[in-house]
């Protein structure tokens, strides 16, 4: 059996929307791609890596993939996950449990982008089965022998003009450095600050990653100021390195302006592991107000992807350790959480912050309507477990009637799967053309009007949104 | 650049559906308006007002439009918001600022209503933009100058049959009486009573507008009865003025059925300013359950528009007061919140309660299902945020398959801007009719049924849950 | 007038969409029912029942049609509900007054599935309305007097392959056993486990009701540890008997893992009469744990039902009892509730846990997520208030993009109106069809995968998610 992707796939099934839609598709098709956030690894692109295996590469670190097939009773441990004994056999026995498991994954984004990768990326047309998987296995590992496979070559082909990494505060950030510096590649590969676990005060290592963080930014970190004095030093590394944005997830989006003495007080109590768990979700509170007070100084774009309940089986989580797809969506408010970040700095030209949600409630709710008053507020693009086609579809539907099209984000793939950028990409372009084409059927929008718009989605929201070069 | 609305604007894009969708628009068309709630205001019958300037009319007191600008960055002030001292020559500015973010209102329900009244109301089919901005301002400000543009001509081109305003319990409905004893002008304009003031126990200037309603209503205030007896006293001047309901607006829909000792004592301790914020909470709560017994008896229907989390910015509340685009909507619950309300009067003969919601996650889960079940309750037509082209095309969705068509409130404009009345109501008939070709063409419904459902949705469902004369 | 069911009636009505939807479902048009889970009484087969008349076949006994009714002022007792005493003149009353009030159903499933059974059922093509209603009442009565229509007769004829009723776990399955062991009949009825009474610790008659529970099960209750071992024993006779699952409904999903001494202590408390409410409330969640683990070790799937505000109106409960109308959906919340639950017994290869929800809202974000997950959970058919045309629709879009079909329940039908099963089964089978089509016209599916999805729906899903024979 073979695939094949269809030059309409994901436009309007209605013929009628179906020729508007290719005809906006067309016009953004082949425009450069802008990545502002997402997780492939800089070392790939430093060292111009050359992919293990197809287990590898394309199973093993994709927890979307994995946790549909632990749905289905597939051990994680089958598929490479927590192994560092995982043999050249056992990869390939991983990858034909996958392909055993194809007709599991129809109607899933998943196997949207797998035939993508297939057909797209390595040329394939041979439908994943148990009588396939060898075949495919093999056919896909001897292309990721040659130089056209090699991290930098598929950058350069799939034309990113910029992408994002998402990065540690105390990482030296010297594979950055090493891409930047190096005159035969001229790639865009910038760092994000993502200092999530220097806030988590209930984490078991919480104290020593702080003492790490002292170090590395070499101030002083037994005080609440010194904690501070220690992110803006490790931001404005991160800054002159490239950084454009930094990245915050945690249970809930709640701030709070702490005073000064309350502040200390509770870092004080929380150095000492003498915090309670209240105190601990107050300190982590006012933890993420400072980072948006430092935010409106140094002009880093804070984006926020809350309402994830990660690790939510034990089992799993001591096995095989996090982000292994036992993480769920938790409902998620933004209105209320927010106010105390929004009151103090929601309208300071210099600050931007960009909603992300697992939670579709809050599109036509909350984060609709937040963007459409403050000019500091962008509405995120559909993420984890929304990043699909309807999911996507609904987004545009629920938070343009509020915001329009200006205060969105363009499309962030958020992904460390480099081979399935394009796919989400062109994804994201298809259904945003699907959309334009319905209003532009409705009489809600001109041709012209759907034209540019579907451009802007492309090339000016996301510049305008991490304030990246060209944007206006 | 020239604009112009389509006759099928907002009908559906497919073609077999968009055929039906006209048939069952055309018949409804040309119906007259009924407008049973909406923020007009009535001196502007009274006094047949010529307005004063585009700006002044269409710009600074449409904080839906000042909102979207103000996200991209426009200051309010700028706009003529709160500004007693806004010049001619900052009026016509501030109309360009309009036009030249003119493409930042795609896909909004902004831009839908003011094309039509550029096209509709003012015959103009000039695109707003920087370079037209000055020719569109003289164009309608030579206009407004014109007696076809006084507000009682308005009124009655727009074939209004009925309409609303909405009134401080302590107004003299001087405005309506005026109105009622003109010979010259047979428009039907009442009041509707808003108490929610004198409700919200924490605003600092409670106690003050108490000792106001109890002089205005002839009462004495200083125990709960007198509150009540002052309350139900206005709430009888008003209906022999011609009101036919009340509305009310908290942040949760929260009902208590307090005994007569704890609402004294609760009255007591709030009028002498030693309340708590739990306590005046609770004392909140049975104020909107004693409306509710007064509606009971009174025969007034209640409007309940919860939800709304409002003056979310300080700063901005403080620079230009409410009402100015800082309100967002908020998780709002009423299954619970209403049970004691309901459990005394929701079977209630004499008893109606529209509900009204700006968490379309209710629509599906609790006002459809509510309004299935008690014979009070009306499902309100979208509200603020949600009174868009998808949005009620989603409401309509959420709650027929629960509570049919013959339990919701037919078109609600609730604006104050006068010249988008026609295109509000004119936009609910085609996506009513849209829905209803959706359910023709799924064979759901016949085309006869679809077309008495849609004369309804005009005519009779409005009556219904406002008492009109005419309903059945 | 009459009334007709188009063929096409439920495809989409884009005709691109709908020559594609006709094809899959012709495919599964024919195929048997499998019920895993419904409130037909089992008395009806044992005793293969005459229906008395149509009022008590159709209308009374239906709190779907009873609650619209209510809502336009009908009188619950009119309508024969609570009512020993109810004549065959008010019999026909009743039917007179649902067929004048025939328009108000418009747009809801109760329509559709009452028009199904006229026609396809009862073969009358007569339109309810006032003038119709004596007439379709006499032809109903009429044909309910035949032999065609009794029980067993409509069972054979529905093509009905596996049926299961819901019953107490005292219940001593008489009219199981007779079905079973009747060589004249073949159906497949089989008994589902319904412990909730003995869970709700606050209900009044809780104690006297676990008393009885030791009595039937033959062990001492003075403990937990004797009500756990009076469960495991009902549950077993229930196994023996040919119950495949247990049902649960509850106002939420919480569960804990109590301590053995704390169970104890609670329990303790609890039948003494001593135990508080937030107590009651965690005694409740270790019960269903409880269940939960029993369920791991037995293999009887675990329905899951919360999120119903049930008896919302205190004078409709006490004059006409419960599951009248008058219950609510709720908002509904699952990755915390049952964390504890999962935790325990999620990846237990023995466990299986389908998810229902009367709040669509928690359909992607949580149920379909936990379902992409964890082998024991499978994503619940919508049900009440979501067993309608859209909803149906929403729930496909909004699981599959995370779970895919092959971890959703398969159609369930959830009713006591036996009449309506085949025509709730055939709307399922026709609304995937159209989901499907979408997706085939998305390319997102080719049609041979689409076929397959199809009859995996009706055949594979309700086998795989009940351990029914021929699962997989």
């Amino acid at each position: 059996m073979t695939i094949s992707v269809h030059p309409d796939r994901l436009l309007p099934g209605d013929p009628a929307l179906r020729d508007v839609a290719r005809e906006l598709y067309r016009a953004v098709a082949e425009l450069p791609i802008t990545s502002p956030h997402g997780h492939v690894p800089p070392q790939w692109f430093a060292d111009d890596v050359r992919f293990d295996n197809p287990t590898a590469l394309l199973l093993t670190p994709d927890h979307y993939i994995n946790r549909l097939l632990h749905s289905h009773g597939v051990p994680l441990e089958s598929l490479g996950v927590g192994r560092e004994d995982f043999t050249d056999e056992e990869a390939r026995a991983a990858f034909r449990t996958f392909c055993s498991h194809w007709k599991e994954f129809r109607g899933t984004p998943m196997k949207y982008w797998f035939e993508e990768q297939l057909v797209g990326v390595f040329g394939l047309e041979l439908e994943p089965s148990e009588a396939s998987a060898d075949e495919l296995y093999d056919r896909i590992d001897a292309l990721l022998a040659t130089p056209a496979f090699r991290a930098r070559a598929l950058h350069d082909r799939f034309n990113i003009e910029f992408i994002a990494t998402t990065d540690d505060p105390c990482d030296d950030l010297e594979h950055h450095r090493r891409i930047r510096q190096d005159p035969d590649w001229d790639g865009a590969v910038v760092p994000t600050f993502r200092p999530d676990k220097y806030l988590e005060v209930v984490r078991p290592d919480w104290n020593r990653d702080v003492d790490r963080l002292g170090e590395c930014a070499g101030t002083g970190v037994d005080t609440y100021a010194g904690w501070v004095a220690a992110m803006e030093a490790r931001r404005g590394f991160f800054k002159d390195n490239g950084a454009v944005s930094t990245d915050h997830a945690h249970l809930d989006a709640g701030t709070v302006n702490l005073t000064a003495a309350e502040a200390e007080k509770l870092y004080s109590r929380a150095r000492s592991g003498q915090i309670s768990t209240p105190e601990a979700e107050r300190l982590r509170r006012g933890f993420l107000f400072e980072q948006a007070r430092m935010a409106s100084e140094d002009g880093l774009v804070m984006t926020l992807h809350p309402g994830a309940w990660r690790n939510h089986h034990t089992e799993t989580h001591h096995r095989f350790g996090a982000d292994v797809g036992a993480d769920f969506p938790f409902v998620t408010e933004y209105v209320a959480a927010l106010q105390p970040l929004l009151d103090a700095f929601g309208t300071n030209p210099g600050f931007k912050l960009v909603l992300f949600t697992m939670d579709e409630t809050t599109f036509s709710r909350e984060i609709g309507p937040l963007a459409s008053f403050y000019p500091s507020i962008y509405a995120g693009a559909p993420w984890w477990f929304l990043d699909t086609p309807d999911g996507v579809t609904r987004y545009r539907a629920a938070v343009t009637e509020s915001c329009g099209f200006g205060k969105t984000s363009g499309m962030i793939d958020d992904t460390r799967a480099l081979l399935s950028i394009p796919a989400r990409h062109d994804m994201a372009r298809r259904l945003d053309s699907g959309y334009l084409a319905r209003l532009v059927a409705e009489h809600r929008l001109t041709m012209d009007e759907a034209m540019d718009t579907a451009h802007d989605l492309v090339v000016r929201q996301p510049r305008r949104a991490f304030n990246l070069v060209g944007s206006d």
